[in-house]
């Protein structure tokens, strides 16, 4: 087995990154001292002030641990006993959490497929023919991710209209923002444009992937749902006792805007290797590029040989698709050594 | 409200405390390069070899995020859907994991009622009456703490003792160990004397109460159960992406016995305070200190004088008891202010 | 092994005694043609108006299939995610429903010690103290049996406040009413005294044990509740598809007071054996004998020579209870004939 | 709202149909005396060696009170925590079960789209791609319908293919056999050779869509399943306390093959009503006809002229399908009046 330190830089996801040393330094500056455990400190509250300031008066934000935590915490919140949760099949909580829809939320998932990972408002109504029907899951929730499993992003009035569509009907709309902050770097926007004035009610906002330790919020708009957070946070093994170092991490991330540094450098080195592959023979690309995810289609040959010396994941090994992501620490040395190997695979 | 910093010394809990120095080292020292994600990495084989020396060579150590998220993996490896958890009626699992036992395992805790936060053989045995009923739920599971809830420690016999009685009956053993470090060093042990020899099937670790930010550890001591751990671990939302940086905590604590120093010290000043109190008038122990917890039985007005300068924990309001804890980075001079506090307001 | 054939009347269980003739016949006279499945048929809208006649117009009645059916879809009704339910350690949803609340409803139960069988608004007042707290699970419904698994009644009165104090503190008040019948028969009062003027919420309505073949109802009296039912219903596996032979066995008991009755013969045959008990020498009642089960402290070989010959169940083997239950068909004759076989017992 | 008596014989379901006069008897003849709860009674004996009769040797049969009901208990038996199970989109558990599966069971239903209702070898095989990756439930179970929700069947040799790759890739098999009968009647084959003989692990047997009142069995061939039965139907509130009125109706279907009349006579009166559409203009088949259930291609209008005086479910509104089922007591009649509307309607 190749060790850590055999291999160049990762390609396999952004959590193979690091934690940027800004966030490293915020760890270490709230180790003074005493404060309260679960939340009760400053640096938890100077966090939630935080959120409000990026988020909108209204929101509540809430630290959590990871990403899939603070998705079954969000999705909680809207969730009762019979529901049902609409999501593209992509989903991450649909297709990477193990089951913990089904077993933590004991709800259904009714899956949609899509061409992009994107739904839109027709695959909602399309789906709600069960509505009252008694031995039907009810559909109550639609979650969308933002960005998506494959990469794309959607526009502030995509979001608007699936939101839209929901609210329509009396479903809630939920986001899986663990790379929220790519989104809002390629959408050129505030966080705030793609979630509160876009009608979302409860999201999720990632900070491990873009750069933290360990730090995810959940973030609520809708104020009605924000007193079950604690107790279901609590319960959903989400509450860190030392919380003021979770905190801290996110709060650092809402500092001077460091999540969009992070996030625009991850998304431009992306696009330079999505650049650097347009003439390669035989590479192509399976989505637009609009994050800090490319999904490559290679011939098997050549994603074998990049195997041997690269990390990073087959996404649909029958098509030919990889997935190469770039994180806040990619160079873009990283990126054209990469794509000197690419070119020499290829050409083999 | 009194600020964070406005608060001397928090004698409130062991989670008060921060990050003890060398370990907030290894976490910085992890942060070099890309490391595969999910524990696919080199800080985190470490751990497992470290896991192995320290409990033995069939020891399997899994890092998760919290001490519930480690009760409820460990835990849910044994369990079937219609089983039952036999436990103290004082156990965290019963009375501080906001009902995750029942929400996320969907098992029945068989409360016991004790003096001391200990089961015995003969609690066990008396409570299995209902094996084989098909409308009873079926005990399958014994939990103890060690530390209690209480403060106090079970004897590597005492252990052994419930062992046997639970085995005897088919049953397994499960240890919540979220300040084992501080029972095996009160009982000036090794960490094996009270697990692996003692007959646990599987236990946690607790990192963070002793110094650790955020670590903790599942040890698997049955072969057959280890494989699910993953999965479990996974679904239970307690797998960090950045595993390295939880592995690396988990190291350090075992690496020339640092949780031994961490839990000798934090137990040491539990016994001064306890020993200081020796001559209070109307200040009494609740229980005995055997660990870094400090019951205490005190005159209302005592403790709401006390109550006003320090941070700590209404065990039983009607009783007249109060919890004081103390960590590894509480200082003798900590203690002596506080009994000085103490000793005032007693005479007042 | 005995057969059914080879034993003399059963003192076991009401619900060892077959059908009642007229339910019988309500069943055989619903078989007639077609009708629509689930409920959308005329026998269940008959016994949906039977539900307004007897327990007021605001009651909604629900026929499901058993009592713990019946008893988990009306907690599910009131149940959050981190919710729990507070109850005397003898429900029978604590003992006997094999871990359902557990595992279904995914909650806690908060059991209450009690010497009757009956919680007291004290008994509510104090275990509320972990409200708001997130580390515990959160009380939201307290649920009393009627009659009690001790076989006493409360009376309208104590309901009432029973109801009051849970509502005084936002909690709401289930009753499982598997013998609701004999309680009312035994109270000498409607059954609407004790359920809808009372303060209830949601009970149960048990006629299996009253004469039924098998059914039971949920009766909602809180209109907020009642939509969620039917997706309950379904979703707890509770819903008959050929419902008319259900709702007919209920109807059926609500006519022309045949579950008064029934439950009125069932409990003067309780008395009529407590009566002759009064001169058996060394046999005494551990419990006021107020429905149809007779609870008896036996010497041990008293209690063997009749386990040797009549069905019954020892219900606290220790303290040398049984407990012996008359049915809506035991006869006068066949208490006698116990009683008889009692005293020879008691005399050897 | 038209009353039940207001509609010719209903087209919607088999359940819609009363009980066989048969079954009802067996349930009056029953009604003798005492017998013990619960299952510890003489009929559950004499069907449970029915079971071994008609299955095999190896064949444990339990009674339960619902089809759903029959699934769950049945899948429980076979899933972990972190598993999932594979079944046609089609299938009534994830359809029609208003998420029992997920909220009782906790488990993921990996949904494979079909044409005809069937799962082949090959979807089951390119399904297994998660196997052993922590991030994606488990594949445990495979779930087939006989008959299908598309009322076709599956041949002995084509279940016997389905259970060779499932437990050549260490997976389980389940089959919802709520119209077992049905199936078995079409193929003109034993109960056993689309069971037992077929590599089937765990199958429900339906009665109650066979002219039952309300009685289905859960038929376990692994014997080192059948252990957990008891305390799953238990926990799974599928135990009727007077279980002999269950069982009663389950060995009258299977005594002297009455579950093969009904079944054949309503296989017979589809086919007659399929027979009859071959010359109606406009209207074809939506699926072979291989059971009681025709699925019928219809113009809007024709469905619409129909639905005003018939019961009877729209499939697929979109594609203009709908769903007619014949019943044991479906009469030549019945058929012929309904085609002759049918035709006219056409005609129209």
């Amino acid at each position: 087995m190749l060790t850590d330190s055999m291999y160049p830089k990762s390609f396999a996801s952004d959590n193979h990154a690091g934690v940027h040393p800004t966030i490293l330094e915020a760890i270490a500056s709230a180790n003074h001292g005493d404060a309260p455990a679960y939340g009760d400190d400053s640096w938890t509250s100077a966090f939630e002030d935080k959120a409000k300031e990026v988020f909108g008066a209204e929101a509540e934000g809430f630290a959590v641990l990871n990403g899939a935590g603070a998705n079954m915490v969000g999705l909680a919140l809207m969730l009762g006993r019979y529901d049902a949760i609409l999501c593209a099949d992509s989903a991450h909580i649909a297709t990477h959490e193990a089951g913990a829809s089904e077993r933590l939320l004991g709800v259904k998932l009714m899956t949609i497929p899509t061409e992009d990972g994107k739904l839109r408002p027709e695959d909602i109504k399309s789906r709600l023919g069960g509505i009252g029907n008694p031995h039907e899951s009810q559909p109550t929730v639609v979650s969308i991710s933002q960005v998506t499993e494959l990469g794309t992003c959607y526009s502030p009035a995509e979001i608007a209209a699936v939101a839209e569509a929901a609210h329509e009907s009396g479903l809630r709309l939920h986001m899986d923002g663990a790379r929220l902050a790519n989104a809002a770097a390629f959408l050129d926007c505030d966080l705030k444009a793609i979630t509160t004035d876009a009608g979302v009610d409860v999201f999720s906002f990632g900070g491990t992937k873009n750069g933290a330790l360990a730090a995810e919020a959940v973030v609520v708009l809708d104020p009605s749902l924000a007193p079950a957070v604690p107790f279901l946070r609590r319960q959903s093994l989400q509450l860190a006792s030392k919380m003021r170092f979770i905190s801290a991490q996110l709060s650092a991330l809402l500092t001077n805007d460091l999540w969009r540094e992070n996030a625009s450098h991850a998304n431009k080195m992306a696009a330079r290797l999505a650049d650097g592959l347009a003439d390669v023979p035989g590479v192509s690309l399976a989505h637009p590029v609009q994050s800090n995810a490319v999904f490559a289609v290679l011939p098997p040959a050549v994603a074998e040989t990049l195997g041997g010396r690269y990390l990073f994941h087959y996404w649909n090994e029958q098509a030919g698709i990889v997935r190469w992501m770039t994180a806040f620490d990619t160079t873009p040395e990283n990126v054209d050594d990469f794509l000197d190997d690419i070119r020499k695979a290829a050409a083999a």
